[in-house]
């Protein structure tokens, strides 16, 4: 038995920014490692065969999730607004630079807060840079790691990892060999683990 | 304020099965009237612009929801097999003919109860006379219903008035100007009652 549960998500992803608020509490009270594996979820849907458009893209389906997302926020106590732009690939890829530092867990949660809490735009470097020393991490060697190769094939790596595992979407928890996929299905993560 | 919720489905969906075995207590509770209103997803997610693959033709994704549901069955303690077929168009233009006669609530449950509590095989009209009997309905009148241009006219006129809403798939619940999507929203819509 694995110790580790398997958290899927992109910082593009309102309803992984949902999860991730409850995910770090449940898997300290359950013994296990809440372990972050950054994906693209356009790329994993293609993946998966679903060439379907994104939920932006359905005009009656976006309005009733931004409702949805309302009743979230409000049943949470968080603030919920849509970021200036959803290019998050530095932000995702710079997790793994987090996990290297033993930091992901602060990295993520503060990346989730700027980008769906706060609603900044997430291009350039100067609020991934911020964010990074908010966490105890060195912005400069942050930056250096999302430009090179070496970071981006870790990012890449990750993806591919989740796609081979059937990753189509985010959020989505894998935790033994049970699937678990959404911010609405964290209870049910959490009475998985309640009665191993 | 109107007094209706209004609930869209279609008999296809395992997750409208799931909403339909709380509804009717939640609507009861709040003094809400339940309407029922059958619609065809496919023609639906269509009609607003999602032209993605239906969820059995998406691998990865029909494993995790097949578990999905089974936690779902689990936990509202009721049984859940797929159907033998998934053509269950005649059984959701009955839903209007028993609407008509005044037993829309009991066709519905009893129906979803036949197609997802036991997987019967919707096609024909053996399981769905039997079913309309179970109901005190006439079967013969429920199969002239159907197989008439009348019964065919208002089944159209029912899923185009749900396009016309803004209805993109199924279950979704539209009361007052609030709408409520998915099996796992009925706890949000029976907040929204509790708190008017």
């Amino acid at each position: 038995m694995t110790q580790v549960i398997d958290f899927y998500f992109d910082f593009i992803s309102p309803f992984s920014y949902l999860a991730q608020l409850k995910l770090p509490e449940i898997a300290r009270r359950h013994g296990r490692e809440l372990t972050y594996r950054p994906i693209d979820i356009p790329e994993a849907k293609i993946a998966a065969g679903n060439y379907g458009p994104s939920n932006r893209e359905v005009l009656p389906k976006i309005k009733v999730m931004t409702a949805d997302l309302e009743r979230w926020a409000k049943r949470y106590g968080v603030p919920l607004v849509f970021p200036a732009n959803f290019d998050c690939a530095h932000w995702n890829c710079a997790t793994l630079f987090a996990h290297q530092q033993g930091k992901a867990e602060a990295y993520v949660t503060r990346a989730f807060h700027r980008i769906w809490g706060l609603g900044i735009d997430p291009r350039g470097h100067d609020e991934l840079r911020a964010c990074a020393t908010d966490c105890g991490l060195d912005p400069d060697a942050m930056i250096s790691f999302v430009e090179s190769p070496t970071g981006q094939n870790e990012y890449r790596k990750s993806r591919a990892q989740a796609i081979q595992r059937g990753v189509f979407g985010a959020p989505m928890m894998f935790v033994d060999e049970q699937v678990f996929w959404g911010n609405d299905r964290v209870d049910f993560l959490d009475d998985y683990l309640a009665n191993k």
